[in-house]
């Protein structure tokens, strides 16, 4: 053991995708969510899993867990879905997961984007765990054009000021295109995606310089100085911090859900979940003028190629997808064994 | 002179913000376009000046001139608006610029806006050359919320590639809020604006690390040498990378206009605008659940200022239109001979 290097300290094993599915199922269940809401979650976390998203993945089940035992979250949440107008859906999510509540909402808000050609999810009341890309690349496997924002917790001092407000707020984007994958990003407005400053920490790695401040507002590269009362900072300076003041705009003010410094779960010990809105656009891209568009995304790509790129945003997710589907998802051994334990 | 700083080294003049669009207008309609595209492009020309975005300012009417002079550009162009679903509206620019044509739509765009709660306007077969803000502020006064990307020119290395494909691809957008002009924010995806680039070039300016190649692909701080055969670099790596992308997707696969890639002007020789799409969402806020949007907007700067942040996006062009309302638009006086000479 002692002449490995630290990120390969833990043993991984294999699981099979639908095993996987499976077995986080039981561990929402087990801890209180209704059968319907466990399925969209567990589909979700093994996908990301899957997908070797693992800041997202099964690292976030101890998270999901500790917030359902400690009643702050409602996990039998019956989302209701109010149809605004021709291209405006709205769901109060009733204080569940955010996903539950974009399934419920997504036969209506499909056919307005197709009707219409443009429509807008406003999710209030609800809270989000996970990571974005999910709530979008289904769209673009149908042939929409999906953007959603999401806000969290105070966590990213805005340029320019003292001290946090901001949550992480991703941005995530997909469209179609015509040979391979759609084209997918999931980025966190913040300079790093909070998940991987807990993973950072839990290495004892060091961050790359720029990604955080320490309790007394200094540049720290110590992921545990972040954690410990610091805080993150955007991405690319004013810029990143324009997007998310957008995303606390947009998901927040414009759902009616609450921005990323209103919620308190202080009364709640393990809540770990934001409870804030989600917005998500969806495109039908078939009303475009002119050349069909995923032929014309699929000339971007090309030229992106061309250009010396040699991976989209996505690709690597994809090829661990495919990887994972052929011969299991690669998991920690002991992290399984927790989950086989808090489903029984 | 000689103990000036460079910056200071022309002399600068005031006129009045109405003088300054009539003189503009008469530039362009001396230089071939029709009365009601001058009148539009003077407007937003002026509007810039009079901000302090001297970069979209008077600066750019060179620009222009050796454009409309080439034969690139349609000045008389008659935009073709196409209603084509409850929510979508497309525009075919006529190769004119992309201003007349928002303008051409606008009564329809928002009327659609207000009935379906979201509407999407894509522009194609259009040339901006613009700064983008305005293109936004106009609905955030109007109580809508606004998005809009435009692609360019290559000019901005893909983050991962060897060379240039991206154009500078601007985001903006605006939001109302109770107290105060709009929020607003217009970022170039480029790690700074091509005309910023030109600028620090005509002074001899350095520019900060970080900005752009020479012509070898590497790194230079020298804007002549961004400018001579090499190339930008997208604001905050991967992240503004695939940004860049989505407004290549949105801004021209989207609606049927160019790549930032797919034109060429060699054959126009003093053409200097790019020849691609627009894109613009309008979202109506009065469909939101629960308060007010424009309450909820001005409660989010009130806690940016609470976190110390002193200026918000679009403050300090805000502070600089009223003094300029006031005193007058402060021009560069060699430029002002130079229009007064172009009007005649």
């Amino acid at each position: 053991m002692s002449a490995q290097p630290p990120t390969d300290a833990t043993a991984s094993t294999t699981i099979g995708f639908t095993e996987l599915v499976a077995l986080l199922q039981q561990v929402f269940v087990r801890h209180g969510t209704s059968p319907e809401v466990a399925a969209i979650l567990a589909h979700n976390c093994a996908s990301a899993e899957r997908d070797g998203a693992h800041s997202h993945g099964v690292f976030r089940i101890p998270g999901y867990v500790s917030t359902l035992n400690s009643g702050w979250v409602n996990g039998s949440a019956l989302p209701v879905v109010e149809d605004v107008a021709s291209g405006f859906v709205r769901v109060d999510a009733d204080n569940g997961f955010a996903q539950p509540a974009l399934a419920a909402a997504r036969p209506l808000l499909v056919a307005k984007a197709r009707s219409a050609g443009i429509a807008l999810l406003a999710i209030r009341n609800s809270h989000h765990f996970a990571a974005l890309w999910p709530d979008v690349e289904p769209f673009a496997e149908e042939g929409l054009v999906a953007l959603s924002v999401v806000n969290s917790m105070t966590c990213v001092v805005p340029h320019g000021a003292d001290r946090p407000l901001f949550g992480t707020n991703p941005i995530a984007f997909a469209a179609p295109r015509a040979d391979g994958s759609p084209i997918v990003f999931d980025l966190a407005t913040s300079a790093i995606a909070h998940g991987d400053v807990q993973i950072a920490a839990r290495k004892g790695e060091r961050l790359p310089p720029g990604m955080g401040v320490d309790s007394l507002g200094q540049p720290t590269q110590d992921p545990k100085a972040i954690l410990e009362g610091g805080a993150l900072l955007p991405f690319g300076g004013h810029k990143g911090s324009a997007l998310s003041m957008m995303v606390e705009l947009l998901a927040a003010a414009l759902t009616g859900g609450n921005f990323s410094f209103e919620f308190n779960w202080a009364d709640h010990p393990g809540a770990r979940t934001p409870w804030t809105g989600q917005l998500l656009i969806l495109i039908d891209p078939s009303k475009t003028a002119g050349q069909n568009f995923a032929e014309r995304s699929q000339e971007l790509v090309r030229q992106m190629h061309a250009a010396g790129l040699r991976r989209l945003p996505g690709d690597r997710r994809h090829r661990t997808r495919a990887k994972s589907l052929e011969t299991g998802v690669e998991v920690d051994a002991h992290a399984l064994d927790q989950l086989r334990e808090w489903a029984h």
